[in-house]
């Protein structure tokens, strides 16, 4: 019963759509999850793509245009006129429709928007647009069953075979007083089992979580988690219910965090994918391997600088990569502890506890490697002296770029700014460039250079 | 509404805990979410969280404990007896039970599932700790609503309302024939609009999404997140119903996954927190860096190997940390990119097709910082034959360490390894290692040396 997306059914669908087999197609296509047929089309060319967008009917396209790939999405609204477009936001919830035509360009967005055929659904979708991306209001949809604590349950089962037509999973109904403002909520559960003549107002629960229209949506993603919930009710400031954001949404907004942070790491600038043109990549990975290079050349700099001391103590040179490694290393993991903490709410305490905690552990992951070390240069070159210096400037080089790592995502977090940029290419190029000065400092002092 | 973890609630709970003062304690405390309650007790001191722990009832506490940090859990377990966890376990779904016995050391397991009260509860938790941790059935529970397709609508509604009492969250009730194969689904939606007097069998949805008990519980997250699912049946080869996986649950396995890929990137073997001990940390952290030790060794006797080319040819080793740290971070950012398009599915296409395109890739890449870098060197030595020799290097190193960085991570996984331990300080110190002999190599062959 999985679906399996192989050569042959590729190649079958574009057959069909090449002999504009368009009963084949629709019998074929018509068995699949629009997830699935979304995969499909995201390995057709784009004129097969929008041959198949065409054919099929609105309600099942609809969806298959929120699954595709961003990408090919983009090209496939290009192709479609905005009568088109329009036609395919009559059947799509309010926060999915709202997704799509942030998607067009500007021109287009308001011509689109002017076909919307269903008068609430337009000034619906127009509200969720002026939210920010961001925030919850600009996750949540309006689509959600509301019911007024003055109704009896007999009135509200009635109700809600209405209102359930639109809305694909009810979880939570939410009960509202006069004014609108949300004041509990039911399950369909606690409907069921209860006795019709009863009062809404006398069973609903008041223990209702929810979030402001405002809220960061990592926030709400938080929460959701923490509590385990499959929807929360959106209110504004003055706890008027406005809309609900469920749990499908989250979790894509759980793994694109994650994602970003992960590429974050590893010095990739905006959000690539596997499949993305060779030009994409590039834009995307260039700067942080720019800042690599200058990084390389600061380095550079600075052993020119000690050049000098070189016949002599060449073997200190060699181990210039040694020593870079290290800070780098140390600062990666440093950071990816720190950022990781603050993303799941584990990092408590002061700055400074913090700190001395990182120099503790990093003290000791210094001794123990610069032991190692110390007795390898030793054995290798039978120089004590420099065996010495080259220890001790690890341990610091370590203590330093862990602290660095420690330090900088937390500032960063007290100042706002997400603290994921400060891994990666980041800390290790600058641990590189501090850890070599450090080095070749503390063994200018040691060695008398 | 929302929670707020003050300092000024944790003493006010310490205070009352030391005064023993129970009434005080149970009023504050009821107020709170579990999971709220949890984070408080997170931050006492162990005597403190396991007073609470035997103060409140055990419906509430069950629920406590698995929200609790791991750490905690484990000693507030060590000092609850047997008779007093098998209390908890009472209280617990099926899959939570089964995942705290199996926390307990394994002398304690057999003597906490021997004093489980209810006899069905017992014989349900006790199979689903015969499954792999990892599975579908490790993650599942027994709890869900399940109708036969001989009953009615009414029937339905009647028996639900006893069933439902055990079930938290009913979503999709589960239609079965008479062997308990699955063969269809209903919502409650879809209960409360039908007729009365229909028969189940006539209204049912026979199309199903269903997972295999053994399907590892990564897929299952795949399939819940791309069908948008809350809820997943869980059947054995025969599609016999044995039990079901919630979003919850999948959500966080979800976050689980992305963590541990995360650390996997930073170089830290095991799971640990911002907030565990000192050693703890070490012991994750430390054999990553130790093979970064081994790496910049070698390293070193690589650039030692070189020594005689030092006079006339310094500069060449003033650049290595630069060589060094590009290729170190190339290859984090290929092995990311295909470490993540693994995990989200987004890797199509043959690995040779995918080589070609990250050489193209690294090509690209390299020759651009390669001009870069062959200005500035020939401006600052004047010599054009070093320069030159130290850009074509770079390129080299470049598209090896991209070729490398896009290669391992495909070959483990086609060998049904991890690709995530191929990123971090693996990729980096391979590719440290690879691209400094590579860059002696190549300037060896352009200046003769």
């Amino acid at each position: 019963m999985q679906f399996q997306l192989t050569e042959e059914l590729i190649e079958q669908v574009e057959r069909f759509v090449e002999e504009q087999n368009d009963k084949a197609l629709q019998t074929l296509l018509n068995e699949f999850h629009y997830a699935d047929i979304a995969e499909i089309l995201d390995e057709l060319n784009l004129e097969q793509a929008v041959y198949v967008i065409k054919l099929l009917d609105s309600e099942t396209t609809s969806d298959i245009l929120i699954e595709l790939d961003e990408d090919i999405r983009e090209k496939v609204l290009k192709n479609l006129s905005v009568k088109e477009i329009a036609g395919e936001i009559d059947e799509l919830d309010t926060d999915d429709a709202a997704d799509i035509i942030l998607e067009l360009p500007e021109e287009r967005q308001q011509a689109v928007i002017s076909e919307i055929e269903d008068e609430s659904h337009k000034a619906e979708i127009t509200e969720l647009l002026a939210y920010d991306e961001d925030s919850a209001g600009g996750h949540m949809a309006k689509e959600l069953v509301k019911v007024y604590e003055t109704w009896t349950v007999a009135g509200c089962l009635r109700r809600i075979r209405g209102q359930a037509q639109d809305v694909k999973r009810v979880h939570s109904v939410y009960v509202v007083d006069k004014e609108e403002k949300l004041i509990g909520r039911l399950s369909l559960k606690d409907l069921i089992v209860a006795k019709s003549e009863q009062k809404i107002a006398d069973i609903y629960i008041s223990n209702v979580d929810f979030v402001n229209v405002e809220e960061d949506v990592e926030e709400v993603a938080k929460i959701m988690a923490k509590y385990d919930l499959e929807a929360i009710p959106v209110v504004d400031k003055n706890e008027k219910l406005l809309g609900r954001i469920t749990i499908d949404d989250i979790v894509d907004v759980i793994k694109e965090e994650a994602d970003k942070d992960y590429q974050l790491a590893a010095g990739i600038i905006q959000d690539v994918e596997a499949g993305d043109s060779i030009l994409e990549l590039t834009r995307a990975r260039l700067p942080w391997l720019f800042l690599g290079l200058v990084g390389g050349v600061g380095a550079f700099l600075i052993m020119e600088g000690f050049h000098g001391a070189f016949n002599q103590y060449a073997v200190l040179f060699f181990f210039t990569p040694l020593i870079a490694a290290m800070a780098g290393n140390v600062g990666v993991q440093s950071s990816a502890i720190i950022v990781q903490g603050l993303a799941n709410n584990d990092v408590k305490g002061s700055i400074n506890s913090r700190l001395l905690k990182e120099m503790l552990l990093a003290a000791l992951n210094g001794v123990i490697l610069a032991i190692f070390l110390f007795l390898f240069v030793w054995a290798y070159t039978g120089a004590f002296d420099k065996a010495l210096a080259i220890s001790i400037s690890l341990v610091a080089v370590i203590i330093i770029a862990g602290l660095i790592g420690t330090f900088v995502p937390l500032f960063l977090d007290k100042r706002g700014i997400d603290p994921a940029i400060a891994t990666g290419p980041f800390i290790t190029t600058s641990n590189d460039i501090l850890g070599i000065l450090l080095y070749f400092w503390i063994a200018k002092m040691i060695l008398g250079i």
